[in-house]
């Protein structure tokens, strides 16, 4: 197989026990967290992005439906003007428009490699739990920002899945944000195809 | 009830997808992890304790049957001369003795609490995944430092459990330490019946 053209960089954000929303998809636990002015206060950081830096950084990014269909949920989508792919077996392939907001619908890795590598998009976003598994199954995860809100849930939609394999990181940057957060930087030690 | 008269604390490490040991109780991927230079090093202390540090807070601890059962099969018990409870439902209550090794077998929380009180033990080190969560459950945990290694295993026994409602916490250090693993230090927010 030919190598990847493309880089990807993920950027989420996780409950202390690994959940990235509650089963009913709430996320008010991390938009809304409850006032507490003990935490650390935030450090200066360290080469830990911000969302708009790291959405800077990106050409394009990809969701599955599920994710897809929160954001399109939401009072205002919350990506403006970036190229959004959606990865989805059940949306006809193609563009999709809702809410003003069109998306590029594909239907598999493979189709998206396709068009992330015609279209010389250099760096993808990977969002949602269920695609970033994927991309990581594949070793195809070059960057990843995870970001830790200091609260257990209990239950709720995971982040990561099963792996056949380890996928190994090195960490390169660290970085306390605002209420109680900490932010990890790592890049993938075993990231494939590039 | 009346307050709890000891505090606890957790003291741990997990993978970044949240296993404290793979199926198989192996842990060599925290004990022995791939050589890697490009680990952002070590920073200053941040308030994050040492085990050695952590160990000379505590006056006792108390794991699982299963934890229990993996330190006695190692070829030297970790936690050398620190008074250790065994909560089981199947070892017979009082001293239990393996490999030179004496333990203190309990039934049940509320018998633990009760050794605990009984004997004035003040802090108490709550090891183990299933322990941790039966404590989380009461709102009987007070501090907890999670380390987090650098690398996804896919599969494993996990750290957090289902839980019927948030548990939240304070960050209250941070603290990067040798290959690229990241310890975090919480205090717990609605702790109960202390």
């Amino acid at each position: 197989m030919p190598p990847r053209t493309f880089k990807t960089r993920v950027f989420i954000a996780t409950s202390l026990d690994g959940y990235i929303a509650r089963e009913n998809h709430d996320i008010t636990w991390l938009t809304s967290p409850p006032k507490n002015t003990h935490h650390l206060p935030p450090t200066s950081p360290r080469r830990v992005d911000t969302i708009e830096q790291h959405m800077s950084r990106v050409d394009c990014m990809i969701m599955g439906r599920r994710t897809y269909d929160f954001c399109i949920s939401l009072p205002e989508w919350p990506y403006a003007k970036k190229r959004t792919f959606v990865l989805s077996r059940s949306m006809a392939p193609g563009a999709y428009k809702a809410k003003d907001i069109e998306v590029e619908v594909v239907g598999s890795l493979d189709e998206a490699k396709d068009v992330f590598e015609r279209e010389r998009l250099g760096c993808v976003y990977v969002d949602g739990g269920e695609v970033v598994t994927e991309f990581l199954r594949r070793g195809w995860v070059d960057e990843m920002v995870v970001t830790t809100a200091p609260v257990l849930l209990g239950n709720g939609i995971r982040l990561f899945g099963g792996l056949e394999e380890d996928v190994r990181f090195t960490l390169v940057g660290v970085d306390v944000i605002e209420e109680g957060m900490v932010s990890v930087h790592y890049t993938a030690v075993n990231a494939k195809d590039r």
